[in-house]
């Protein structure tokens, strides 16, 4: 079993939600910018370990995520850490406007 | 086992609540509206699989709920995933106001 | 294995904090009002099961718990659901100002 | 295998983050206040075990913790309980602005 975490957006208004993504460290410079694009009235699964660009996530260091959207979304972030002897799921609602 | 996924709606005031909700997903419009009412001072358990009218929702697809209410209630949203080997409980609570 | 429902409270405050704890049903009046007192920059634990006056709460039906004060203090909720075949944890913060 | 709380806490401003930190308890006066600062756009873990200064957290006690910063920071607080025959995860954001 490996580690997962996603990101679960949802779109609810009428216009595509250009997102901007932020990828925090304890001990160096923030990763990113990443783009994500979420059409009007739909939802996007992000899994953080296939991010790519401008480069891949570590895997083996804590981080910690925040989402800039140019219009209202909503997002629900998930983790499933297999680094714990205890599977520990975290899950948190954000909303942006 | 089978995945279920509930939402828990409170309606602490003295007029009863109608709620539509909306479903929504990565790759096609969105399912409802559904219509449900909870009386004053209640409790009511949505269970999910349940919905039929006017669709039911499919069962191997991932989705997005948003419930909009004519007046204030508590929602409390939770999920127990089957499709993953482990157990994936997410809880939500969402104030509508 | 038996549920058990508990809610942590925090006053912050330097004021003793009154509460009134109310339980909705979905098919029945609510029951309270629960009376609950907690000291100043201390916590308190209420054990769900334990409440008597005015009723002991039914055990098993759902339910959902509001909680009033007259002096803002943070509650945490947590449940462990012994009826599912999984345990379902449940928790959530909220503020009361 | 003991209990372990975690914080997490994000400074995503351009300033160095100062945190006072508290600990509430049922039958004492608060513990702390305990110093802890975040680089600007960097996260940290805390782990309340590890605290010393003033005081160490009594290891079998209940207890809440209250952040305050003089710039805004995340915090994710989060608690695997082993003192129940099931392991109880909390996990909770709360947002200091």
């Amino acid at each position: 079993m490996v580690s997962h975490e996603t990101a679960c957006i949802l779109n609810t208004s009428d216009e595509e939600a250009h997102i901007v993504l932020l990828i925090y460290f304890s001990d160096r410079h923030p990763a990113g910018p990443y783009q994500i694009s979420i059409p009007p009235r739909r939802t996007k699964h992000i899994r953080f370990n296939n991010l790519e660009d401008p480069e891949p996530i570590p895997k083996d260091t804590d981080y910690a995520s925040v989402f800039s959207s140019d219009v209202p979304v909503i997002v629900q972030h998930s983790r499933l850490d297999s680094r714990q002897p205890e599977n520990a799921l975290l899950t948190t609602i954000a909303y942006s406007e």
